[in-house]
């Protein structure tokens, strides 16, 4: 059972100017199922990525990567059932293969496709049925694909998941959508976090792709379910500037920091369902880290409590475990941390409790109160590392017997 | 069920001259139960330690570490069932009334006394308590007292844990026994990995306290059941030099090098033996990486399968899932990684089985015979990265249901 996420509804996710999307059963793992996904770019779209740091990337972000530079990306496709990962040479061919086949359907090259793919790792992806499947979801494209997109690229995802918002530049009404897919991270079998959002804003390349850093590291980077990183992850921003809204050239005016603003309010809910549809996931956490010298010291701390099995188990037990907090918080790996100034408040709802001071339990604190807030099903933990102004937050699920049941039992 | 743990025999432990051991019931948490370890040191023993790095080091932790330099320690003082951690200044000033209150026993001044403590934390040590035991402690003093010690300074351990090894130095016998205690590290309420090796040898302190930092890095600093680290986390070695054996003062000597294998060869076990009984455990595993640049990115890639929760679920299910093993590689951190060169064996008993090379499964792997290795109770996961001689191993067991079960349910 997710943590409070409701499936979007078609009606809430605007169409973009300028992108056209399109499904199909192309059979690529099972039969009836969609599992393709086209997604078709106007002429004069601005596209940027974030991808997986792992070294055993799959061979579709290694095209990715090779097709992103040349600026002109006119389309995405998407599958499941497959993520054509630790397949050496023959993924790399077969990855090229789609996008050749994409490019001859649409009438554009091969390096103006950008190949996803998410699903089983070290089998190698069946050309053949994604190939001919291609026409159904060239035929299938339109304007209000959105919903169908967002189910056709989950794979053990309980929920769909996309978000939309609407703004205002130089005047003119703009749009942003974005759909995503995963469970966690946690499954390097049937793999994959992937983020998509499309606006039909027009901005500078030069302004994208650090936009895209930055959107990334707010959002699908600030999340763990239990700190495995897939071969896959993808996080794509598309601009096609189709709204007629003026180009955005300045990264200091009012309208590139309405973007920005937008941008993370899209990416932020996609990057959080996927924790909340994390595996066996019973509540929704947020690590709040304030008062640290540099936002790499608070992800440190945020990381060390948010990975942490025994937090995690607390967590699932509704234990207001301070121990284990406190623990994680003191191996995080802050060299010269000082543990009698920090302070620790557990939260739900209107209700937040200081738990920890002076280097161990809160004088203030009563075991009543930090089990109320553990009962909720959305708690956050803050932290003031009293040391200096900066802060991060990180978002993550707990750990129950169903992860286990989930994990061992997965190739059975 | 610990993992091919069989409990020692007093007869296998050998005294070791200049050391006596005693404990008693304090009843610092629960009454009727060996809480309370006394171990006395003959004059002129040298001492050395490496503690835990956490920020969060309890009381005793800190007071070991400004007695140590001293050089003239002659007692060990032990308690379970409080760890005066999280404890503030209170906690270092009971740690301290610890310490005076064996030297008054003992005739020594409190520096020369090393506190240590295992059990709750957040919670103020009884020292009357303590106190009170100590008579009791020191009437039992003698010198085949190890295994009553290592009873003695369980907490959630289900086997004592204790080795002992005789060589001879010079011409002289000379023995090495050692008792340690954790269930992994697991357990911040109840937690912390202990260890204590004596030997009767004499030796250098300039050579000693290296000597101790190389044991512990291989040995407990090797092994891990989840990645959380103690507040407490202590290991000692003592070297009484009463076994009339000369002076080692070079490290290049043949002795040197017996009395460093005779150490590594008890503290490996030692440190084994607390994954072995590490909660839920039903697989023992080791992670052996070769063929790295250094020591320091082996451990990397050693630890980051070690530590995936998919890794451990996969194990827990007897499922030979190389996607998820070669994914935790991956991720590991070692930036320039050529997985097309790298090489992962799945082995247990007498059989090894090539599973990954060339960026994906290996040609002649079958499921079969992968799925018969990881029936056994003992596998070797063997990485060759294939680009210079450094190798690391690193211990760990699975997680299984009971992981969760133990860690969620252990306030309740």
């Amino acid at each position: 059972m997710p943590v409070r996420l409701n499936p979007p509804s078609a009606s809430e996710l605007f169409p973009v100017a300028g992108v056209r999307l399109g499904v199909a059963e192309a059979g690529i793992r099972k039969a009836s199922r969609r599992d393709l996904t086209l997604i078709e770019l106007c002429q004069g779209s601005r596209v940027a990525g974030v991808f997986t740091q792992n070294r055993f990337c799959a061979a579709p972000v290694t095209v990715c990567k090779e097709h992103l530079p040349s600026g002109a990306i006119r389309a995405l496709v998407i599958n499941t059932g497959n993520a054509n990962a630790g397949t050496g040479e023959v993924g790399l061919t077969n990855a090229r293969a789609t996008c050749e086949a994409v490019a001859s359907l649409c009438g554009i090259t091969a390096a103006q496709v950008l190949p996803f793919s998410t699903g089983v790792i070290l089998e190698h992806l069946p050309v053949d049925r994604l190939t001919a499947g291609l026409p159904a979801a060239k035929a299938d494209l339109r304007a209000d694909g959105w919903l169908d997109a967002a189910h056709a690229i989950m794979t053990t995802d309980t929920v769909a998941k996309a978000a939309s918002r609407r703004i205002t530049l130089g005047g003119k009404p703009v749009s942003l959508t974005g759909i995503s897919k995963g469970a966690g991270m946690i499954k390097p079998n049937m793999a994959t976090m992937l983020g998509f959002v499309a606006t039909d804003a027009a901005i500078a390349q030069s302004l994208l792709d650090p936009l895209v850093k930055e959107v990334a590291d707010l959002s699908f980077n600030s999340i763990t379910v239990d700190g495995d990183t897939s071969t896959n992850d993808s996080f794509i921003v598309i601009a096609t500037g189709a709204s007629g809204a003026p180009e955005i050239t300045d990264a200091a005016s009012a309208d590139f920091a309405a973007l920005r603003a937008a941008l993370i309010d899209i990416a932020v809910p996609l990057a959080q369902a996927i924790v909340r549809d994390g595996e066996g996931a019973t509540k929704f956490m947020s690590i709040v880290v304030g008062g640290g010298k540099d936002r790499a010291e608070c992800r440190k701390v945020a990381y060390a409590v948010a990975h942490s099995p025994l937090v995690k188990t607390a967590f699932f037990a509704s234990d207001p475990n301070l121990g284990r907090i406190l623990a994680a918080i003191g191996y995080a790996g802050v060299d010269d941390l000082d543990v009698s100034k920090l302070r620790v408040w557990l939260a739900s709802g209107n209700e937040e409790v200081l738990v920890a001071e002076k280097g161990g339990r809160a004088a203030s604190y009563v075991e009543e109160a930090g089990a109320r807030v553990m009962k909720a099903e959305e708690i956050t933990v803050r932290i003031d590392l009293a040391r200096g102004q900066a802060d991060a937050t990180v978002w993550t699920c707990d750990f129950s017997y169903d992860y286990v049941k989930i994990n061992a039992d997965y190739r059975s």
